[in-house]
């Protein structure tokens, strides 16, 4: 009977360790950043990596891109350190920050940390850069309205320097 | 000796249920449903309550409504049991599901079950309504593009036999 309810307790032991305990870190260095991205990834999803216009590891999902609406809508994640080149828009773009910590910096001005639950208004024709701070990375939806009449101009990276000022 | 294998083993179990378990359900059901949402939040934000086509209560935060853009953007959260009205678009309005468990239907058509990270790509003049499962409270992000020729229709409420059938 003792020995009964020893088993008894020894397996509670056991459902306890397996439903609250993490992987052990050894499984976790063995992981890319992508991987651990997608673990517990973006609510809307990470997409493909982002090639050109960004230094660092980014990636990029079309949510919404319909002729009919003129509006596209798109999430990118940024790993931590990782930013867009400076740039702007002829109308201007919408940023809904929902993972992670970021900045937003128009040229001349402080950067703008950035936490979940925060919006970007970005002005038309007003050169800028957004990116993951260096020790979280970030998540935003980005909508880009009237599509049609509001291209984008890149412009150079944000140098190291330049990224290390804006985010001390 | 076996007396103090036993005691450490339930002391285990007594771990393992208050660091997995929930709270008493007398303490939840003290809880306001908005307190409920506001203890772990939509991550854009709760809002305001919104007072008319809907049946159930809901809760509206604009989040961008700039003239320049010709776009508005808003995150809307529906208890459990919770729609909106039967209403179209006249081009259309793209919802983003980012949390809890919903549906969108159009009229005429069977129900579609919405999960976080879904996207909804409403097409012009359709009539339809979204809201929240019975058993779950649902969260979306709303965008009304070209929203100087986009108004909506409302009309009659999604009745109770309606609802029923369509997240059956």
């Amino acid at each position: 009977m003792m020995k009964n309810v020893l088993i008894m307790m020894i397996c509670m032991g056991s459902i306890w360790v397996s439903s609250c305990g993490n992987n052990s870190s050894n499984d976790r260095i063995a992981m890319t950043m992508e991987d651990r991205i997608n673990e517990k990834g973006p609510v809307m999803g990470l997409g493909e990596p982002v090639t050109s216009n960004f230094t660092g590891e980014a990636w990029l999902k079309m949510l919404s891109s319909q002729s009919e609406y003129d509006c596209n809508i798109y999430n990118v994640t940024f790993a931590p350190g990782t930013r867009n080149n400076w740039h702007s828009h002829a109308v201007g773009q919408i940023l809904l920050c929902t993972e992670g910590v970021g900045y937003y910096q128009e040229k001349g001005k402080p950067a703008q940390r950035l936490t979940a639950g925060d919006v970007v208004n970005i002005p038309a024709n007003t050169v800028h850069w957004h990116g993951a701070a260096p020790d979280s990375r970030f998540t935003h939806i980005g909508i880009t309205p009237k599509v049609s009449e509001n291209s984008a101009e890149w412009a150079e990276i944000v140098t190291d320097q330049e990224y290390a000022e804006a985010v001390q």
